[in-house]
């Protein structure tokens, strides 16, 4: 199953890869400076695990790929444009992202802040304009893509509320929070669309909202939990950064071992949820170990 | 008719607000930091001149205004966000907006950035939930106004192009260029959708399209010639800063005098547009009137 995993997810990459192409200006379309520091970020060998999730649920309960893949892409987009602006002087301060120079380092922080700006904008125009499914279930999509990336539930509100935590105690709740909004959410929501476009039953799309919740949660605690324990190299971000920042983690809320334990559970928690859907549940139980077991 | 004009553009500024007030999270609401820099910006008393064309327009082709606030609302969000982030240190460092501090200098600059990302994500989700549209008219909305707005085309290659030329000579075409994207195109996006949502014909839609980008070129070159011309108090924000930057802007390139030439031709042809639609031209024409002679 690992292979086939594997299997999946390079497809699944190549796929989506493919799909930003046909949905992002070419590096010479003027302003060129705007459009290059886009391709820059967006086609930085992300490991593309939201469009994965999008995808696996939606095969799982029977869609193709092909009316999967540009919902799949425009979740991407929304992703990066938080990478590059979380990734600002005035947010995070990052200066090295996928492997290499984060977007403002490279463009200059006016260009990096109107990239990001424009790919929340593309992400919208290619969802919209998804001609494979049907207006109901486009505006659908649309509005749930956007609670979960904006504000006060989504991913924008969840990076708030981790710059307003910076150096300060904070409690468990406050913790899960921070990340089922700047994390979790969008997490979530690529299960939630799979499960939308593959007609799945108003039962099972609250059961897939449970499995994602649970998967968005081990993929929080593990990416913590790299911060502390991998290297900047491995990781292609910097590393040590939330302790450096007195970021809200589980490790440092919890201790490495504790967080490690949780992680475990959780795993386990997630994949009772993959079986108790009525779909093939084999390939969401892989996805799951396999973020349990990530190194990157 | 000038009286009747003021009743209109007071009317639509009090039933845009009131949609607003639905549409974002109150102040208190977590994360409030979030919430009260979004409120700050959005009602901080602008003219709400992007509503007044879509309401006008949509008026003029016999929509009620009922119908037309929820996508007038999701315009002005999307025009917000557009002057929270071009005031940021990075982008035109401007401290003062509507006649109160940036949202940068009154939150900081990483919820400045927030706020302006959160303000395009919940004009999306406006969009995508109005029920008083069809689906289908949904997604149309959607993907003019994320045209209007993003890359190669929209408001945001505009600031991006704007960026570019500072400091620079430019040519005539590359100044129409950078207004046409960065001021255009959100006006003239207004003016199509309120075109759409009253059913206007395919011909009448063109015509429209046209009257716009009249009017959009008379609204830059009257702001243009206001930057100048005006002090900051009754600009609501800092007058000369176009010179000071080294801006693109059409006295700059022409001359005062002859900038107010070309205002007063641009308003004939747009009240001559105006009068080819098959619609009720005159609060069109005195919207045009409104532009030509405003000093804010």
């Amino acid at each position: 199953m690992i292979d086939d995993l594997q299997k999946f997810l390079n497809e699944c990459r190549g796929i989506v890869e493919a799909e930003l192409e046909t949905l992002v200006p070419a590096a010479e379309v003027v302003p060129s400076s705007l459009n290059k520091a886009i391709r820059w970020s967006l086609f930085a060998g992300g490991k593309r695990f939201r469009p994965a999730v999008l995808m696996a649920v939606g095969i799982a309960f029977g869609a193709n790929v092909g009316v999967l893949k540009r919902s799949a892409a425009a979740i991407e987009m929304i992703h990066t444009f938080s990478l590059i602006h979380d990734d600002l002087p005035a947010m995070d301060n990052d200066d090295y992202r996928r492997g290499r120079e984060a977007c403002h380092k490279k463009f200059g922080e006016a260009t990096a802040i109107l990239a990001g700006d424009a790919l929340q904008t593309l992400a919208f125009k290619a969802l919209a304009e998804d001609e494979q499914l049907s207006p109901d279930v486009r505006v659908k999509i649309i509005s749930l893509v956007a609670s979960a990336s904006g504000t006060p539930h989504g991913m924008v509100a969840g990076q708030q509320l981790d710059l307003d935590a910076e150096g300060r105690q904070i409690s468990v709740k406050e913790l899960e929070m921070i990340h089922s909004r700047k994390t979790g959410a969008l997490i979530t929501v690529s299960a939630l669309v799979g499960a939308i476009i593959a007609n799945a039953s108003t039962l099972d799309i609250g059961l897939v909202e449970q499995y994602a919740s649970k998967l968005g949660l081990l993929f929080q605690i593990t990416d913590d939990l790299l911060d502390v324990t991998e290297s900047s190299i491995t990781l292609g971000k910097t590393a040590g950064k939330d302790a450096n920042a007195q970021k809200a983690t589980y490790p440092a809320k919890f201790g490495i071992e504790k967080a490690r334990q949780m992680a475990s559970a959780v795993r386990d928690e997630a994949a009772i949820c993959a079986d108790q859907l009525n779909a093939d549940p084999t390939l969401l139980k892989a996805l799951v170990n396999r973020i349990f077991d990530r190194r990157s």
